[in-house]
């Protein structure tokens, strides 16, 4: 390193401030989430998906109006281009689902009517695109490698209720509805995670925002990040097939030495905020839907970890059981997560492209050391 | 924030180490760019692209034998699976060449045949894949969208030169391979640009290398980062189409406080070496094929720049008189970046997966105090 500023940093980042942000508050210690400074606890009892899209890209909760203006535009988005869906019927069947989503939201920008427009109204549009875009993609997909046929979206319903319809073929409950809604409330957006942050990076180049979503989409893909969900739901699957205790069976887990997805992070102390809603809904949904395995399960497991290893379940440990209670297949449920944090994701990008520096740091080199020499072929051992 | 721990970070991470790495030495107040601890220079004069890819991967210079059987394992993976080849017939006339790189290599991943591997054997294999599909799937693109016949790749020649064969149908010169070959070695790597941060971000949730590279050329896509070359060359046609004077057509964008492309660099303080021999490439090319004005008028602008602004040529500057003297189209310069950097984004892949950490920033928080109280639809204004 040449540079006299040069400042040490942590591995990963940790800890370190990447840049200034209004969007999400979060106090680690304290357990506190919030987004535009409103508690997600006040959040999740109240509002609903739509109303925190608004509250995240512009900034304030909307009046009565402009919240009906809003749904409005966002169920106008309620389209896909047939090409997005020909395309989605080329994915190979092995396909993994995150990849497809990967590669059809980098394919949408093709469709996109301001491919090339990159300025604050335009990407303004581009991000309720996106976001009633994304949840119709999850949901044909779903369809298309069932065999099932499509289902047409109902401008009447909620981005929750809609998905639903459009995935399952039926109306559903409105207790679903409001599981799901409270869902992608809770996961909307947490600050400058690796999903987040590499939408980030990649927006500072000013490039547009279906590259930098797609590089999000890549990051939260990752087993530490996102897939950290449908990891735990397969634990969850294997403890019911082979009719094992829970407790037992984790405890088989860290005598191998392998790492129990869905607890701990980086940023809270104490338990995560989300957690605490989702275990209440995993509850709620196994006793309303007549199987509560799964929420017991779950909760040994958060007890036995709890105690053995002094870490909180974060918010993809209930969501697990709860994206199934749903009837939510495990390979899509980071899927799911990404439906919620799209709102997240371009609330971040919009802010980034709002005030923008390329976000490039530096590398403590530590490879051999310079001047090594190019040598000749003929002298190489 | 609440973490006590927390260390104050310029804006963009200017001058942040996010980590340590062993791939790239820059020295940017002495104008240093080293691979490995070989000064460019040395790998620009001597060595081959593959010899480079091998070097960045392995930390070493191979042996004759070793770079033999290494560049029969690059060669044997110039295939595309029949089904990238429709989908790039696919992608609409008008879709932005950028946009259709990242979403093939994202689709690319569909027929991998080593699609949910993560281990490092299996990087290295997806590494070579990459870097010979990338360079197919850019001669593909062009000849599919003038409506030629797709060119089979020849497997006796290197990169460069099959990459020329596959877009021009011709076999190409000795000099114009190996001038594409040189400036391949030349962007080969370069640390922690934005780019291949984007990577290391995604990688760091222990995604796939395909979901990293697909943020990276996401990020290579804006124009304050890959995308600068394009952005010069189009001011280059623009001074030609109009037979202006070089000099004043840059007084004139100055003069409407637009930035001029090519100059500066975020790391150097000094020249970038690598616009020293890209300087020296476009002039002999255009010398050897006759046509000297892209030169010409680049090096107008670079003096003039240098004396009012005192701002250096950097790599994409004199690259886009290189590439277009080579024949290649304005809107591919960043996928010939793209074809390059691939060996970086890989090399910093895998040494971010050798030893991970989840890169995870944190953001100062300067939006509403905490805390906001949601106010009911009725009472809100």
């Amino acid at each position: 390193m040449s540079t006299s500023t040069t400042v040490s940093a942590n591995t990963g980042l940790e800890d370190v401030v990447a840049g200034t942000s209004s969007i999400c508050y979060i106090d680690g210690d304290k357990g506190i989430l919030a987004y535009r400074g409103i508690d997600i606890h006040e959040l999740a009892d109240n509002s609903t998906f739509e109303e925190v899209c608004y509250l995240l890209w512009s900034g304030k909760l909307p009046t009565r109006s402009e919240l009906f203006e809003f749904k409005l535009q966002l169920v106008r988005e309620r389209k896909l281009d047939a090409q997005i869906i020909s395309l989605l019927r080329q994915a190979p069947k092995h396909a993994q689902p995150m990849a497809v989503l990967r590669t059809m939201v980098s394919a949408l920008s093709f469709f996109d009517p301001e491919e090339r427009a990159n300025d604050a109204a335009a990407n303004q549009r581009k991000a309720m695109r996106l976001t009633s875009q994304i949840a119709m993609i999850v949901a044909a997909y779903d369809r298309i490698r069932k065999g099932k046929p499509l289902i047409e979206p109902d401008r009447s319903l909620t981005l929750a209720g809609n998905f639903l319809l459009m995935m399952n073929g039926e109306l559903p409950s409105e207790t679903a509805t409001r599981a799901l809604d409270i869902a992608l409330i809770l996961q909307a957006d947490h600050e400058l995670n690796a999903s987040t942050f590499a939408a980030r990076v990649t927006a500072g180049t000013l490039s547009d925002i279906h590259s930098a979503v797609t590089s999000a989409i890549g990051a939260l893909k990752g087993p530490l990040h996102g897939g950290a969900n449908e990891a735990v739901f397969k634990i969850l699957v294997e403890i019911d097939r082979d009719g094992a205790d829970p407790v037992e069976y984790i405890k088989g887990m860290l005598a191998q030495k392998k790492k129990v997805p869905g607890f701990g992070h980086r940023v809270y102390t104490t338990e995560d905020p989300r957690a605490t809603h989702l275990r209440a809904m995993s509850r709620d949904l196994g006793y309303s839907s007549g199987n509560v395995k799964w929420f017991e399960y779950s909760q040994k497991i958060e007890e036995f970890i709890k105690e053995d290893k002094k870490l909180n379940a974060n918010v993809d440990f209930y969501a697990a059981s709860t994206y199934h209670t749903l009837g939510i297949d495990v390979d899509l449920f980071t899927l799911i997560f990404a439906m919620s944090r799209i709102s997240g994701w371009t609330a971040h990008i919009m802010e980034q492209l709002n005030n923008n520096r390329l976000i490039r740091p530096r590398a403590d080199y530590i490879g051999p050391k310079y001047p090594q020499h190019y040598i000749p072929m003929e002298n190489r051992e």
